[in-house]
């Protein structure tokens, strides 16, 4: 593999042409979309128009005239495409944590009887606190189990309400099989929440041929919605008219602009809304899906198959006498797209490439991660992050300071 | 009372200058501030310059070098100068839907051998939603008692863990004795959670002197943080150890960025935080509070009361014949910034006033709400509001179609 080879790579692209679409800086090589997706023209320019036009203008008429009071459903009929769900069966609201809250607690409240979330001990650490806070709240001898992945199965018993899991691990990149565990909890009569933030615009995804119960995800990683994004909740039809969100917020309400006294839950999804919709935050989410939507997905996953495997080849090629290794599954069925590196100066390193203008992040203890996002990654990119890594580590670049200075957000 | 004289009140009004802050038509009056607010020169910069500048060229490196992650700190410390509270006391995050249901369920369960949450019939809906939601999930016999205005001291029993009221109601405008219902409350044994949504930005407020123990507010009406802006929540020093959220997400542990996979909340007012700060939205309203903070806050609260007392002045003189009245209190000092104008018609003549450029707003079943802005409404729009109030209920205007048809928001 040459660089040349990479560049021939991005000319055959077919998705080459929708990296203008971003504001990339030229001397910059983001490898960090699945920390905070890169932000978009469209983007830009519905932000603006919301702020100047909608709501400078516009003023509280633009609840109805510019179709606010409808977005959470409408974004969320957007995504739905992306995730295999029916319209109808995402909204998008509050964030992922929230979310979680709200399912995992009407999740809990449907299996009275059964008192374990069952969760493996690497999923995202929100994941775990927001279930020990809901069995924490309901009580009644609830209880998280967290078990090692090779477990999970085995864990599945009649005391178990419902299995939570991440389905890309945000530190390794491993992606769990969707259909086999979903069944494998189905048949021990649990039901499934999946976190899909590390896999919403990352990886093909059908919940609905997966027959999915629950599932919620950021809208600020690979699909580009802007930091702190609003996040969305998935319920499947079937489950949405017996369960309800502990959150009795106005916006969730059958006829909120009633102001009756008495609460009584939306039909659908539209209950698990709780308060206002943040317009700003949405419009830029909402034009970054319009992207997503404008894309044929199959080209996009298998572009970032491609992606991920050549970064590996090349730190395999390149990396091994340098201490760094591979810390991602090595198949890419079983990934998701992004790699994570290994170094005992994970830390250090990453700071020096950063410095360098290959933006990636890190993980204690020590792994570095670097996400190949298809809309906007080149195949060269990966070449020169791979050149400017192998540089910082031949020459000990990173032991230069400030770079063992710690950040608040790392 | 003259439109010349309301002409001359502008011109010697010390806060006259400040509506040039402001993006306002001049073909209209805008009298719904209690909904949204308006929208600010500085708020548009301060989008701008998140959105292209920070997260288009910062990237991930925002979150450290343009001081996102200390944003709902930072802004919370802003807002609470507006409260009367201490720097530390206020944080910005969420709606406040999902703010009342931390700060409820963290009350009934410091106080868990009292099971009422007591609150007055008309409150805010959705806070007798998110109300009932919590007793509904903490089960043990709580319950939500909610009585009318007149009975609430006599209520204050020892079953009551906390006295939860809208200081400003939403329809008329009444005002509560925050500092003698808190005392009351306090005497009885029992915590007190004030809803400011109507309040911060419209009248003065001492939470600390009147030793408030929790609230919430929004920050998208008088405060002008845009729409669905980032809600608040306080929670007075002396119970910041002692309670604890029940969303217990990574934004609010001791150490987000360790990614340990047990929960520890945060210190102080951080532990209130749950996922991940939605930035575009907080730019908005954090541009919003400077701007409040230019101001002298006294002139502001003489302002907003000499303006509602105009209005009410020109209703009495000019309306009484054609069927419509102040619903609101006439003292100014148990009154908020908006008032409310009863006509069995109300619903068709505020669509026939907004279609003449009057925005005001309507609650069922027959109030029509009109808000005093004190950074941007002047005297001579109330003038000419009231002008045109009248054309339209002397000459039956509002009969004509469309305005009897409901609109989904209203």
């Amino acid at each position: 593999m040459t660089r040349d080879a990479c560049v021939l790579l991005d000319r055959a692209d077919p998705l080459g042409a929708m990296r203008d679409q971003f504001v990339l800086d030229d001397g910059v090589i983001y490898l960090d979309g699945n920390s905070l997706g890169a932000l978009s023209h469209p983007a830009i320019k519905q932000v603006r128009a919301l702020l100047e036009a909608e709501w400078g203008r516009g003023l509280i008429r633009s609840w109805n005239e510019a179709g606010w009071i409808d977005a959470p459903r409408r974004i969320g009929d957007k995504l739905a495409a992306l995730l295999g769900a029916d319209p109808g069966e995402v909204i998008v609201a509050d964030s992922t944590s929230v979310n979680l809250f709200k399912l995992l607690a009407g999740a809990a409240r449907l299996r009275p009887e059964r008192p374990v979330i069952l969760t493996e001990v690497e999923t995202f650490p929100t994941d775990l606190y927001l279930a020990a806070g809901v069995v924490d709240l309901l009580g009644g001898g609830r209880e998280v189990r967290a078990v090692p992945r090779t477990e999970l199965r085995e864990s599945l018993d009649g005391r178990v309400a419902l299995l939570m899991l991440t389905h890309v691990d945000y530190c390794s990149g491993y992606m769990h099989d969707m259909r086999a565990l979903t069944e494998a909890a189905h048949h021990a009569g649990a039901l499934v929440l999946w976190d899909l933030s590390h896999s919403a615009g990352a990886v093909p995804l059908n919940l609905n041929a997966c027959a999915v119960d629950l599932a919620v995800g950021c809208g600020y990683k690979y699909l580009n919605g802007g930091p702190g994004a609003p996040a969305y909740l998935y319920v499947s039809r079937h489950l949405q008219p017996e369960m309800r969100s502990p959150l009795w917020g106005w916006m969730g309400h059958a006829s909120p602009f009633d102001f009756s006294p008495t609460y009584a839950p939306g039909d659908g999804i539209a209950r698990y809304l709780c308060g206002t919709p943040p317009m700003l935050a949405m419009a830029a989410l909402e034009a970054a899906l319009d992207l997503w939507l404008s894309v044929d997905l199959e080209t996009a996953w298998r572009k970032s198959r491609a992606l991920s495997e050549l970064l590996i080849r090349l730190v395999d090629e390149r990396g091994a006498d340098l201490g760094f290794s591979v810390a991602s599954p090595r198949d890419p069925w079983v990934r998701g797209s992004h790699v994570a590196i290994r170094h005992p100066e994970g830390y250090r390193i990453m700071r020096a490439l950063i410095a360098r203008g290959v933006i990636g992040d890190f993980r204690p203890p020590d792994l570095m991660r670097l996400a190949l996002t298809p809309l906007y990654t080149r195949f060269v990119d990966v070449w020169d992050a791979v050149d400017r890594l192998v540089e910082v580590v031949a020459g000990r670049a990173y032991e230069a300071p400030p770079y063992a200075q710690r950040l608040a957000v790392t």
